[in-house]
């Protein structure tokens, strides 16, 4: 691992509290000289000569001007969050104030810090392994508790230490392979080869459980897309509305963050879901179905994680098997409800001939079965309960490198069927540890790390 | 002063930082229970043994669920902010994280503070007088380094300092009038008149002066707002982006505060400068001053701090005493500006009968002493530089019950003209200690309080 050792050794100053006026808010900096550089700042108590973990009082001043009355949190190497001697400032909240220490440290010889940077060190100073070093940004960001406890899971070191069993064991068949390829003349066999392909078989499950559960992670982090489907009259706005109306307030909270594609947001068991407005869909043509066939719809409903198609079952059943028939072959995870249960046709339902579990009976306007409608997008999405102790990939990063492991692991085991010398097999078994170890930061570049925390917020 | 006793012995919890999402958020607690409360969501340490002062890593648990990793602040009573237990509780920024901790904190049994609840209880606390409180809002809402430097040291007590400074004097009076009551058959008089009269003088004078001082100290608290008018062609829009080109930054920064009449904000020696836009005046007459009549536009300037009256010093001077005639009339703090200096009419400009300390030659479009009318328009308002060792009064109330005070020295005054009986002169006395009081919050009552701290920040 490579950093740049003159970076790593200034002091990073920024404003760690949301940007904006507030009661409070908290310039960090972290770097050996940032106590000296409060110091300097500072009117109260020399803060060289106090505690770790200790809190003063003061004023901040500029020469004999008084900027503010603040609260100095002391954090010494390595007890602090980057390993470094850390100070938090604690100010009045005002704008003004906030950017005035912020340029008053950097005149004393602090350096603005970049996103990430704080936890970048924290990464650096060995505080955290890369994917716990991710859950920190996973973790502000986060919008829904689902999303919450996945990314605290991982900040926990829960999907690190998984990965860290998987490489050791890795790391032990390769150094046997290794040593066999330094007796190559000989034709020994230190790795005995049925133990190898249980142990492959092994890795390869838990690479591709971990794999698997990136569908759910992706959903727990960036929230469940539903395209809600269905003829002008089945109801669509009143089931919309259904759903919104219990959740209102968290509706309102969060609006405004991407409007232009999504609609409107719904918690469900405390899972988000975007649900899909496909007005366009529903106002330019009745056959719904057959409007897939516009290409930026049929995107659209590809993208949607479900799909809820919404049907008239007081009356327009007719067409209901021929389109479930087309979204059968979109292969889409969709979900069959029958709107007006109130007016109920029983007879044409009789006829109807779909897959029960797919199907539900409600009534929007008369808000009857809505909570199902709930339970059952939360199950097709879920698939039951989020288990506690399971572990879930939720980061891109992680997925394409999960992607390569498991790729490489196959390589090993074909190699490995075709009897493939051991030199070939070790590189293959090199490459696997490479991209597993990737993913925790035990093996990565400058680069790719600048890369990662620049995503970060500023202040952390 | 009044205060219900069950009120301030409950523990109060707010979101202390700028609302939505940072790298941290601080969750502030107050109260006997504070520190109870948050151990029963704290797993590290046990925060009862802690000592005061200090900082303490650990989780935030709900049951069995892990909420976040937190720092924790203990101030322990009085040596806090409010002068109550305080813990600060540093959590992750998601917005969701900050509510569920504060959910809980609810849950474990604290209420939600009330606007400004934590300084109120202070001032209840006896760690800061009214005025003091009142700066903290006033400099958590701070937008210019003058403003800030107003609050600051109305937070240190510099303006409490010269009121109690006042009300003693006041009250050692007023105690020699009561005891001639006391008494008043004999006929004595133990308090000298003579000496009465240049007490009164004095605080007076002082009153006065804090009093006038308002007039400064709102516009350091509110900004200065400046209309500038103009013919079409007088190059106004010019002079307006010749003005912010060099405070940009600053503009962008503060936009969309109150858009509605404020259109450019400007920072001039640290004192923020609103120009205000009279476009609606410019378009729709050539005479301007006549345009005054309109009574809308009217208001507008006569509210305006500063009218700058731009002309067009190459061609059209000729209305321009004959418009400067109606400025003076009005009774407007105005500054003429003659435009286009670059191609200057110096024949009609000898002809020009106005006070040369009030006008300006400038070439807005040459960018020529444009530095001029800002320093201009500082002075205008400030008077020169503002003194660093002189007390402004920038609070309205303040300036509301310093009015009274004067009303109520210049009854007494009046009333020792007229020989008025001493037990009349001392319930003058009384109103005047009454008002002086008010400000520091001496005499109050808890209506008022609340009122007053209602217009503080949740979390402050």
């Amino acid at each position: 691992m490579s950093l740049t050792l003159a970076e790593h050794a200034d002091t990073i100053v920024a404003i760690a509290t949301a940007p904006g006026m507030g009661a409070i808010a908290v310039i960090r900096l972290s770097g050996s000289e940032a106590i000296a550089i409060t110091d300097r700042l500072f009117k109260g108590k020399e803060l060289a000569f106090q505690l770790s973990h200790t809190l003063h009082f003061g004023t901040i001043r500029d020469g004999d001007t008084l900027v503010d009355e603040v609260v100095v949190s002391l954090y010494k190497a390595p007890r602090s969050f980057t390993g470094e001697e850390v100070v938090e400032i604690s100010c009045h909240g005002s704008v003004l104030i906030q950017q005035q220490i912020v340029a008053l440290c950097v005149r004393e010889g602090a350096r603005l810090a970049k996103p990430g940077e704080f936890t970048q060190r924290a990464f650096l100073n060995g505080k955290m392994d890369l994917t716990q070093a991710e859950a920190v940004a996973d973790l502000i960001a986060s919008e829904s508790s689902a999303a919450q406890q996945a990314a605290i899971k991982q900040l926990k070191g829960g999907f690190s230490n998984d990965l860290k069993a998987l490489r050791e064991e890795l790391i032990r068949f390769s150094a046997l392979i290794e040593l066999e390829l330094d007796f190559a003349t000989e034709d020994v066999e230190f790795a005995d080869r049925s133990q190898f392909y249980s142990l492959i078989a092994e890795l390869r499950q838990t690479s591709g459980q971990l794999l698997n559960s990136f569908t759910l992670g992706n959903v727990i982090k960036n929230g469940v897309s539903v395209a809600i489907i269905g003829k002008p009259n089945a109801g669509k706005s009143t089931l919309l509305n259904a759903l919104l109306n219990e959740e209102r307030a968290i509706v309102s909270e969060i609006a405004g963050t991407t409007r232009d594609t999504i609609e409107e947001t719904l918690n469900i068991n405390g899972v988000l879901f975007r649900l899909i407005d496909t007005a366009g869909i529903r106002e330019h043509t009745s056959d719904v179905i057959e409007s897939i066939g516009v290409e930026r719809s049929l995107e659209k409903m590809r993208q949607a994680d479900v799909v809820v198609y919404l049907f008239d079952a007081s009356s327009d059943m007719k067409d209901v098997e021929g389109e479930v028939a087309k979204l059968d072959q979109e292969n889409l995870n969709y979900l069959l409800v029958g709107n007006k249960a109130d007016m109920l046709n029983i007879e044409a339902l009789r006829h109807l001939h779909v897959q029960q579990d797919h199907m539900l009976l409600i009534s929007a306007k008369e808000k009857a079965n809505i909570e199902d409608v709930k339970q059952m997008l939360y199950h097709k999405v879920m698939g039951g309960e989020i288990k506690n102790e399971s572990t879930i990939v939720t980061n891109a990063r992680h997925h394409a490198a999960l992607v390569e492991v498991v790729k490489s692991l196959d390589d090993i085991k074909s190699g490995m069927d075709h009897n493939l010398p051991g030199d070939l097999l070790a590189l293959d078994i090199r490459r696997c540890l490479l991209y597993l170890g990737e993913i925790t930061g035990e093996v990565t570049t400058e680069d790719k790390l600048d890369y990662i925390f620049s995503k970060f917020c500023i202040g952390k």
